[in-house]
């Protein structure tokens, strides 16, 4: 891991847009431009590259945001490797949440103010310094949140809260199954059962990981091994929830772990994604891979399969307005401080290959993010890095 | 129906067991004998008939009832046609739930007293004078609730309640579509569903049922049309909830028909019934014949399937606790007057096959009840009682 991480910082020295030979950060602004990541096109890390953008302006019924943070999710890497249901055309800037400052606002945007602190949705074009995006998906933060905890928070948060209370109707003594329990969900996941009495949670993660969850995770298996014997030791009777990120053969095996009455939350594929390009077919063969239930089945044993996707939900389906009330009850947890973002670690948009590869690799604890006032760290320092984290 | 119906009396005359030649109701009582509905075999009304059977005793955990009334369902039927998954073999007492007042009661039963007025689930054999099932499935009922009414609540409200507030996280605002709006599970998820503000209940039913109906259904349906462009002119974005007793093609109707992030729940499959007696197969050809679901689908729509089945619950998955939870909440919704089981029709256990038949053809509003101490109508009066149904 460590040389291909030098290959790629190696890479990075390489990626800044030709056009702008000085260091991105300290060159003069000019305000008809912003810097973005750029995807050329899809497929593996080689595609991703820093560029020049025309400024953004609002629209009626969007703001404008001065961004200083962007959330870098497993679904990012899906994208880049074209690896989703309908993907949009190359070139594009990835990235769908962010946090920054109300810089301009269009018209109809009452209640939003230059200088607002806030954290957004966006559909892509999240990773610049700049974005624009209607109203319905920004939300002002609170004066103690930084902005990396805001890019931490939206995604991760809602995810887990919407899964949780409006899908599963998680209550008292439950018990919930998450897989990588160290990813931000996971964590994010584990943070709201606290918030309920008495909630068991069962999580997998790599063997590294697991004593800095241990506190917030009842029982952690190492995500290598069958979980499901493992959880029927501790539990016979299965768990009340399985939050599954995984799909594949993991759906069978979930629905297998389920109590009666329990819940099944598929919100999310990251087995699709095994190299750095996807496999030619890769969504469709999971797409018949996956088991598919019947519903009489169900009915005999009691049983609930969902499905969650946030982003569908916001961008196709029309629904900002119970994110918003999901994302109003998560800002009240955390300002009674009983739920806080984890951030894993803070990446220069230039930096966005390592990043990457370090959410591929599983290396993460927590959320990682783009910091767009970072400057790249230096190749020396960074090889020291590499080294601490191997 | 008429004819029909005539046929079924004067059958109904003969079918008490040619031993006990005296009207029942009036016959000297053995103390080891009860009278019970035996079911002799799978397949038509005529395999029905009211014999006597050797008194039950409590065991261990167990109270003894004295019936008054006993529910009948849909299921019913579907469990004399042999209809269902694993059916136990004949003779058998069919019924699954009644109300009576504790007799004797067996060891290690607290809280149970000689004398108390108590509903109960019943694992088969409620159809009878005298029935004994384990304490975990028996409930006190309120003074003023009938005994009528305490046969027709447990199976129907509960049902109802599990699935718009367990399985489904029914809320303010939302909307529900309930199939066979006019019986007795129809009757209850409309009344749960206004103990919740503004909720909008879409409902289908036979059209002479409308008028009996219209006070709890928002909008009510003919059975016979295709419900789905109906409830798409009134909501363009569809409901929040289907439940669906039916089964088959509307499994894929009902799921065209959710908005995002609702909820579908099947909970019986009354479509798989269409004549006295079963046909062939029937049972694995639905299971065949139901649309399985990809979850891959449910992540893309945000939709959730589940599957609800009360029986199971109790009898197969050790469920008790949880459908206690939920009697207890409903007693409290009994006595705030929030809601009131409506029931259809009283017949005599000799008149079972009549009420049978009466399900069958969808005639009633509400609950049909067994009325344990009813003499059977007769036959007279029941040919006037027949022409005033028609």
């Amino acid at each position: 891991m460590a040389k291909e991480g030098t290959e790629i910082a190696e890479e990075t020295e390489q990626m800044i847009d030709q056009k702008e030979p000085d260091n991105p950060v300290s060159a003069a602004v000019d305000p008809k431009e912003m810097r973005a990541v750029v995807l050329t096109g899809f497929g593996g890390l080689n595609k991703l590259k820093v560029t020049k953008k025309p400024m953004p302006e609002p629209q009626r019924g969007e703001v404008k945001i001065r961004v200083k943070a962007c959330g870098l999710n497993f679904l990012d890497l899906m994208v880049r490797q074209g690896n989703i249901d309908n993907p949009p055309k190359t070139p594009l800037v990835p990235g769908f949440e962010c946090s920054g400052i109300v810089e301009s606002v269009g018209e109809n945007t009452k209640g939003f103010e230059i200088g607002d602190r806030v954290m957004a949705f966006v559909n892509y074009n999240a990773w610049a310094e700049v974005v624009c995006t209607p109203l319905d998906f920004v939300y002002k933060i609170p004066d103690d949140m930084t902005f990396s905890e805001a890019a931490a928070f939206s995604m991760n948060f809602v995810t887990a809260y919407m899964m949780l209370f409006e899908v599963a109707n998680l209550r008292e003594g439950m018990s919930v199954l998450v897989h990588s329990a160290g990813g931000a969900v996971g964590l994010a996941v584990a943070q709201l059962c606290s918030t309920v009495p008495n909630v068991t949670v069962f999580g997998t993660a790599s063997p590294f990981k697991h004593e800095a969850i241990k506190h917030s995770v009842t029982h952690v298996f190492d995500r290598n091994i069958d979980y499901v014997p493992e959880v029927k030791k501790i539990s016979p009777d299965g768990v009340d929830i399985v939050l599954d990120c995984l799909c594949g053969e993991n759906t069978g095996k979930s629905l297998t772990l389920l109590k009666p009455m329990g819940t099944y939350i598929l919100y999310g594929s990251s087995n699709m994604v095994t190299g750095e390009t996807k496999s030619f077919f890769s969504f469709a063969k999971s797409w018949w891979q996956v088991e598919k239930v019947n519903p009489i089945k169900l009915y005999e044993e009691n049983k609930v399969i969902a499905g969650f996707s946030l982003l569908n939900l916001l961008f196709k389906q029309g629904g900002c307005n119970q994110v918003k009330t999901a994302v109003q009850k998560l800002l009240s947890l955390y300002d009674q401080k009983k739920i806080k973002p984890v951030v894993d670690s803070l990446w220069a948009l230039e930096e966005v290959k390592e990043a990457m590869q370090r959410i591929h690799d599983r290396g993460n604890i927590g959320k990682l993010i783009l910091d767009v006032e970072k400057s790249p760290t230096p190749l020396s320092t960074k090889e020291d890095i590499l080294k601490n984290i191997d």
